[in-house]
């Protein structure tokens, strides 16, 4: 294992470095620009995540010994190469949205800014944080917008590479989880932690009163009880006797959540238990979550889904060259021409069009931004002259994305499938 | 960083140590199954993947003064859970699937015996590493058998979590894949890495000629150009020109692929370039992949549907208890009840029924073993009391994988949607 994150990157960066330093180009100056050419299909807004985790990656973005040694061992980087590589630093600049900002096609997410060989060899990272954080946070904004107050926690590590896990809690925290069950989210980012028992635990006692009772002596009546390894209503009964009626909460994780959310809080309101609490989990979405909005169901733990950006794992992000120096020291506005895969060529600015505090469009740019007070910038300074200089606090990002989405026009928070909630449009 | 992988945990499993702790049951010996009760719907075997890194990140599961810290600063954890958590070391023994072998509904794929608490705290780690690894590799399979030998390269690194890319890379590997894009699984695991130029180092040029001057240049005739930044037919003109008749490939990344490398294949054959290889990318699967099967096509690049498991980013493994010392001292077999979630307690074997070469059954018991010699046995060992006994090389997957494929029935490697290819019965 090594700190340095240099070689979570495709080869194909590393080579165009070469070709790049052998025909002089190299030092050009390059504008990258990561963008979505559109949503998932159905989706009506995306959702910016990993700017935080990105910034920490680019602090340890350097070719050291080991990933020296591995290129010169299994590639054809030639010696200039390499001794390019091991001093790479990045001294260029970056601008991007701010975490927790909402995202529409061609809203330029990030913007890259160096020379052309530094600049290509991000492309790699960055798009692997974005595009994973990204997709998790947009499924947590859907899901978070159905649950209507109720919190939403964050169960799907075991569904999910063991780093991509880490990475999803904190994406869905950005996007307004409550917590997760995640325990490297906590100690990474300070996320608050979340869980209590599963099924085995049960099973490993003689009788589900005998489990109930050592994690009620363990973690106290305010702890969650998992009441459907046998017979729910019989666990319910057993759990108030165990617990008392300031039992914390019960979880139901199989069957017709909605019915038995009924007769659990009927059964419980009977038993005295009037406070506890019921946490309803197995294989939760965004629909089901927002089918049980009637039920009595006080938090909903979701999973799978999450963790796999509910139908989008990925989020279409994609970075490009979008100008660089010519042979005369100007900066030319570039663009490829490949049938279906359009992308604009130029630097842009881009702002939020906002009026009577709701978004009405996004608002992107080459030219000369206008001098309008219904426009709010959207990037950033992340970078400068290769410091960091947009670091900040996660609940930051999660307050932010809350005040976003609450500016959104009313259809951003449908379930239904639908278009982009807000138009992009050039100045 | 940490080298610990102690924290890619959910908190339950910390907080049922705890509670087991109370009740004096911590130490009841325990069997543990990993397994799925289904496979993906429409797909008719799966790939047992991730059992090396998991074999890896266990050495290292190990609660280290950070993790200790972070616990009781984010957790309500107690200091005797505590204590034990610092003295752990998994003691018991783990059996599994080897890597590579395939896997239908109720395989158990991994087999964990220990003491209850030493055995549950593996759950989230092992079911992170299973699910994602095994979902890559069952897409991969689909592909690799979809290309007919022809070779498959996987460059998904920019369309998921970074982590997540290389053991991405490594799972398509082992289902066959002959090269990826991603450095640090070469510099991990040695598998061969590939890549040369995207469009931003056309576009960076002031002219497409000058571009492939710079890659040839650097490169050697033999890379690989990619020719439909602007127009593809000039670009194998200047292709040719720039290159000689031996260019090495030509990669096309965008529209309609089987048209294109039919006229790609005639004009370079009329150049005199009848060695250029035809490399095709842009957002295959195994259905594109099969559809391009009489196209004159030589290579498939493989990025977004590779590294989401192809509609299917997880495998839906899971972790039960399926026996535990009861207070006689005794092995009970356990299972809960709950809807729609059935498991089968007792400790399993389980072996593929082969006759004449081809696998016939999937069959897996509770009792006795039959003496039959058409049963091939599955589970080996890979943790005896402990220590790792069942690290191998990855190419020894490589070749399992490649060999209990060609067993199966034919009908596995059919697109189409479908039941498992074998039946799971009782012995």
């Amino acid at each position: 294992m090594t700190d340095s994150t240099a070689l979570l990157t495709d080869q194909y960066e590393l080579t165009m470095v070469q070709g790049a330093l052998r025909s002089g180009t190299a030092g050009r100056r390059a504008v990258f620009e990561m963008f979505g050419r559109r949503l998932p299909p159905g989706r009506r807004y995306g959702v910016v995540a990993g700017t935080g985790r990105l910034l920490e990656a680019l602090a340890r973005f350097r070719f050291d010994d080991a990933a020296l040694a591995s290129l010169r061992e299994h590639t054809a980087l030639d010696d200039d190469t390499l001794a390019w590589l091991a001093d790479y630093r990045f001294t260029g600049d970056v601008w991007g949205y701010p975490e927790g900002e909402v995202w529409f096609p061609h809203s330029p997410l990030l913007v890259v800014e160096g020379t052309f060989a530094e600049a290509v060899v991000l492309e790699t990272l960055a798009l692997s944080v974005y595009n994973h954080d990204s997709a998790v946070a947009a499924a947590a904004s859907r899901m978070v917008g159905a649950a209507r107050g109720r919190p939403c926690i964050e169960m799907g590590s075991r569904r999910t590479h063991e780093e991509s896990a880490v990475a999803a809690a904190r994406a869905a925290y950005v996007a307004g989880f409550a917590t997760t069950s995640n325990l490297a989210a906590g100690q990474r980012w300070g996320i608050p932690t979340a869980g209590t028992s599963a099924h085995s635990f049960t099973l490993l006692h003689d009788s589900e009163e005998a489990a109930f009772r050592a994690q009620v002596d363990a973690l106290g009546p305010g702890t969650t009880l998992l009441v459907d390894t046998y017979d729910v209503h019989a666990a319910v009964r057993t759990a108030v006797e165990v617990a008392g009626p300031g039992l914390g909460a019960v979880r139901l994780d199989s069957g017709d959540l909605g019915v038995l959310a009924q007769e659990v809080r009927a059964q419980l309101d009977e038993l005295g238990a009037t406070g506890t609490r019921i946490v309803v989990t197995s294989d939760l979405d965004e629909h089901a979550i927002a089918s049980l909005a009637a039920a009595p169901v006080d938090a909903y733990g979701v999973g799978t889904q999450l963790v796999t950006g509910s139908g989008h794992p990925t989020s279409g992000l994609v970075y490009k060259l979008v100008a660089r120096e010519g042979a005369d020291g100007e900066l030319v506005a570039v663009a490829k021409r490949s049938p279906g895969k359009d992308s604009h060529g130029g630097r842009k600015w881009a702002a939020r069009r906002v009026e009577d505090g709701r978004a009405t469009a996004e608002v992107v740019g080459t030219g000369e931004r206008p001098d309008d007070p219904s426009l709010r910038d959207l990037l950033v300074p992340l970078v400068r002259a290769g410091e960091v200089v947009g670091a900040e606090d996660l609940d930051r990002a999660r307050e932010r994305h809350a005040a976003v989405r609450a500016e959104l026009p009313a259809a951003a928070t449908r379930m239904s499938r639908g278009e982009a909630v807000l138009p992009t449009v050039d100045a």
